[in-house]
């Protein structure tokens, strides 16, 4: 599969980074970003800029909050064409502290928000916007959210909204291939003027089919991870989607080297991809939480129980 | 996803059977066929009917043999509705040791068969077939001979083949969905008077989006493991594919007390599902048994090494 507006954006810092709060170390991310620099990757997304008035810095490791002076010492030395991104989420960044794009080490504002916030979230594009920064407006839970208050969404993104690139995001890791083809054809007869782009989670093993998917229906922005590290079931693999490209620019064999030398040993330590409970929240379309915290607890393994729970949750 | 003519074949103990040499318990498989009894699965494939001429009972468990002493233990006291389904290997099976269906604990035989070998697939399917055993024919490794050679084996199975149903099988985890569609499409415009099925493997973590798709093109018969437990890569898991199907009928309650139960422990002691050497493999259209070997010895986690050897055997 290949056409040449693919770009490929790998979010394993900032996606991961909620396995292990952000806990990696720049040595660790400066040698993934010289690798991923090699794979051909176009974006790899560093973090949060959230405000360290919000999140203790102590509780969390320094891409929660992705420091301008942080990114500078990544980029330090490495000869690169990847750009950063890193993300913010409506209410939680200090625009004080951020500067224009000119002055800066990363690209790419990426904000998410809910429906519900949409008001705040294409408020919030349009400010990092007008400072000169690449925008992704990333809408979440759409599985959830998709009755008539997503098309005003939607409306609401084409009419006010200065964000380049609009994501489709499967954040309970609930839709299928249909799903995609459906929501990417709704969104386009909304939106009509932006690009698009999509970001899965691997709930049900379809993160990877479903970005198929959304390249079928002609969506250039993919997100991945290495390995799939992500919250809860984590996303669709870097590996899997520079193996499927056919893009010359993309080489799988420096992520497979990422993968031996960061992830092997990284996976000991944390836990994600497939795992009932995660199977579990996906196909019920519920928020991976529930799960995350079930298999902190001692009956991390009595799945039928945690099926159960999440039943009465429904109120099924 | 609805429609009444779905059978869920559970084929855990086979292909399963093929990572832990066919070492089930008897207790094991009794256990797993109450469960699944509750699950509503309307099948479950125990293992081969391979001559023992051929392989050392000393080498493996019983299932590789399937005997009719073995299964009638299986099913002794279990009320069930649940039918028993053996594989038969062309040149592999003893057919003397075959009784009729009316004195056999088994209902099912299928045959998987080589493109090249399709004579002798077709001509043991209609012997089982003239022995009253429900039939399948499971055409193997079709993303690699997919050429007109195809087209005529098809034909044959249209004209001469008294299976009852015709299996698309995915044997390298090599297709997507569009390949599926393409497929069954291929097939139906050969084989009208038949119906069809659908085996894949997860080597890219899309057996289970594959298994929609062909649930999308109203393939009946469809494949599955506990966990996604078989051979290499593993297969569609069970419990994604009866938490996904609405046929009232199907319960994924009991599926979730197997895996706590029976699959946990056994994870401990075999290796199966999405594993980077198997990715190579599927994504290059590949035999898996290159990946398990290379699985098993000491530079397991050396993938870019996997890799280039893959690549050079392919020539590229």
């Amino acid at each position: 599969m290949y056409y040449p507006s693919i770009k490929v954006l790998d979010c394993t810092i900032r996606d991961g980074g909620l396995v292990n709060k952000h806990d990696f170390s720049l040595e660790f991310v400066r040698r993934l970003y010289q690798l991923l620099t090699a794979a051909g990757v176009d974006y790899m997304e560093m973090g949060y800029k959230n405000s360290p008035d919000l999140f203790d810095p102590k509780d969390y490791g320094p891409w929660k909050f992705c420091d301008d002076d942080l990114l500078w010492k990544v980029r330090d030395g490495i000869e690169s064409s990847v750009k950063f991104a890193v993300m913010a989420d409506v209410g939680r960044v200090n625009l004080k502290a951020i500067k224009p794009a000119s002055e800066s080490p990363y690209q790419m504002f990426r904000v998410a928000s809910y429906v519900k916030n949409i008001d705040k979230g294409i408020d919030l594009v349009n400010t990092f916007h007008d400072m000169g920064y690449e925008t992704t407006l990333n809408i979440m839970a759409v599985s959830r959210d998709r009755g008539p208050e997503l098309d005003e969404a939607l409306d609401q993104v084409e009419n006010e909204c200065k964000a380049d690139v609009l994501y489709l995001v499967d954040s309970f890791g609930h839709f299928y291939q249909e799903d995609i083809d459906q929501s990417v054809k709704r969104y386009r007869e909304h939106v009509k003027t932006k690009k698009f782009g999509f970001h899965g989670h691997n709930n049900q093993q379809l993160a990877f089919g479903n970005t198929i998917q959304a390249i079928i229906n002609h969506v250039d922005y993919l997100d991945c991870t290495v390995t799939g590290m992500g919250r809860g079931a984590g996303n669709c693999t870097t590996e899997l989607l520079l193996s499927f490209l056919k893009n010359p620019k993309y080489d799988v064999r420096p992520v497979l080297d990422a993968i031996t030398e960061l992830f092997v040993p990284l996976r000991q330590k944390y836990e994600w991809g497939y795992i009932i409970p995660q199977m579990i929240t996906g196909s019920l379309n519920l928020h991976p939480s529930s799960a995350i915290d079930f298999r902190k607890g001692p009956e991390k393994d009595m799945y039928r129980k945690f099926y159960e729970m999440m039943m009465n949750e429904l109120n099924i």
